[in-house]
């Protein structure tokens, strides 16, 4: 499978922008503001530069396309008017697949660039915005021309699905039964992609540049552990229930599997190391509860239901994948059992996605 | 008028982007090949840049998007063959307005390459594409950012309708018949709105650029001559008759004007030393007939009635306006009656296009 086939749930359009666009997400990005903040008021301290280039690498295209952005030139310019320098420009990269709709980003920029110069008040130096089209798994971007760098919840997605995971039948991703040369090709994976991505960074950022990830990961040593791969087995669970009952096909199942990789923080961190390229300035882990929405008050029911919310966040990552290798026709169905699993796990169990966030300086 | 509402006529999709798109448009930039060649071989000659940053302004979507860049990569890789020197890494960005589809262009971008890969063979460096949203009436890059500027076809249009054009009634755009001081109400935006491009260009590039520009114009020193006029004055005529039917109403044909001028190469000259950033190295003049199929072969009738060759170009031009300013219910009847007015002329006089072309360097 393609890079493009497997990103473009990342970055498609209505249903399939949700995972990004969704409040998780936006949670995730305010969970791990600190350390963003921390990034790149240390990279503006350190020279003061004229203009900061910034690129945002899987960006999706919704509402939380400009949040990011938002975020990072607020900090700047907080800092920047508080020391009295001048502002710098901007120029902001907004990376995703080719089949992002970039058209919905550009067409709502005005609104945002006008909101946002309204937040910063007078003396903002100006922001240009530019859209890249192309995987984040090859050089998207000139030599030494980036000096910020932010990923979220894109780089888990492997550019492909592993080879040789024909031993993992029922399961669809790692799981407690999966056979150690499964586990070992999905690692085997990440390790390529991950280093791919960290040596083509290295060749377009400046020195001194910094860059932070947030991929889905786990705690625990153990890549099949419960805390990455639950909510894979509990949908391998509905497939299994329609196997049983004839509507999917048993070569189908066993053929199935997802292309993502959930690291631990020392896993993330053997790569870089092993690169070459970056310091780490910061390793973190954080956890976001299933149901993001919990402690929201002012929603609908149908919003409060953790099943809905984690079932509809996982169709629009797991749906592209599924409808190509099952075809459309048993969407509903499979989705309908499980957001049924999953309303009835979260009543009984806390369950968290894991956040491994990783701050790096180009050396 | 908003600049927006105004160079959506160049940047559109499906029928509104024909006229960019047009065989007219190809052979443009063809015939100002030798000056835009001329430009870019100088400019690669002059340092052997290991990178390469090009704009194309007001690049729309469609077969010409890429044509222009897959030129200009082709020059600077033979020179730099024949020389034995390493090729340069190029960025090339592509910007129209926000309403342009962006989406488009990116999807056939993997194509695109691929084809480019082939043409140019080993050894060539690597081309990373992005995509700028906005108006070349304002900052679009960072400072001191770019080698080589092209556009072609997009900078004879204005910002906005001018100012001051009450006494123009029946004409649409400049004519024989409009009174002194709407031809000076031309003149004046177009000397702010071209100043201003230069003014902003000028930031972005860096010393030394190069910068190709090619407008519809005229030779003549008279704004309302009938090379730059004549078919905006045929329009005129189809919407007078409709006037007189009682189509349509008087006061809206008096406020209808186009935001377009066509300049001499005195005014731009003018304009350009006035400005002060850039020295020319040429200014040319170019002409192509009305109807740009003329001399093809392999065609069908249709596509031989210079009639109906013109009248789609020029509906592709003229439509969103007389949509926006009339409503949609005129427009076929409108189109009807210019193609039958071209027709006739067509087969009675010779008609051609002008171009103005001037090629500048970064003082």
């Amino acid at each position: 499978m393609e890079v493009v086939q497997v990103l473009h749930m990342n970055g498609g359009v209505g249903e399939t922008s949700y995972a990004k666009n969704s409040l998780l997400q936006q949670k995730v990005i305010s969970m791990t503001k600190p350390i963003t903040e921390d990034a790149i008021t240390k990279l503006y301290c350190s020279k003061y530069p004229e203009e900061i280039a910034i690129a945002d690498l899987g960006c999706s295209s919704g509402p939380n396309t400009f949040f990011l952005v938002s975020e990072l030139l607020k900090v700047v310019d907080s800092v920047r008017q508080k020391i009295g320098q001048k502002s710098p420009e901007y120029q902001v990269f907004l990376n995703d697949l080719p089949g992002n709709d970039f058209n919905t980003i550009f067409r709502s920029l005005s609104i945002f660039q006008n909101k946002l110069r309204k937040q910063l008040g007078p003396g903002n130096g100006p922001c240009f915005f530019t859209g890249v089209p192309g995987s984040f798994y090859g050089r998207l971007f000139r030599k030494n021309s980036l000096h910020f760098v932010h990923s979220s919840y894109s780089l888990h997605w492997l550019s492909q699905v592993p080879q040789g995971l024909e031993s993992n039948k029922r399961n669809i991703y790692m799981a407690s039964t999966s056979p150690p040369d499964v586990l070992k090709a999905y690692y085997v994976q990440f390790q390529k992609d991950f280093s791919l991505f960290l040596k083509c960074r290295s060749e377009e950022m400046v020195d001194g540049g910094r860059m932070v990830l947030t991929l889905l990961g786990r705690r625990s040593d153990d890549p099949s552990s419960k805390e990455c791969c639950y909510f894979w087995e509990l949908l391998a669970m509905a497939l299994s229930d329609m196997l049983v009952e004839g509507l999917i096909e048993e070569e189908k199942l066993n053929s199935f599997n997802i292309p993502m990789y959930t690291p631990s923080p020392a896993e993330v961190k053997y790569e870089v190391v092993k690169e070459g390229s970056f310091n780490i300035a910061r390793l973190e882990v954080t956890e976001v509860n299933w149901n993001a929405y919990q402690d929201e008050t002012d929603l609908s029911d149908a919003f409060k239901d953790g099943g809905y919310n984690v079932a509809k966040c996982m169709r629009a990552v797991a749906e592209p994948l599924l409808a190509s290798h099952f075809g459309e026709g048993i969407l509903d169905e499979v989705f309908r059992r499980y957001r049924e699993i999953i309303s009835d796990r979260v009543s009984k169990e806390k369950n968290e996605f894991v956040n491994v966030t990783v701050s790096l300086i180009k050396a």
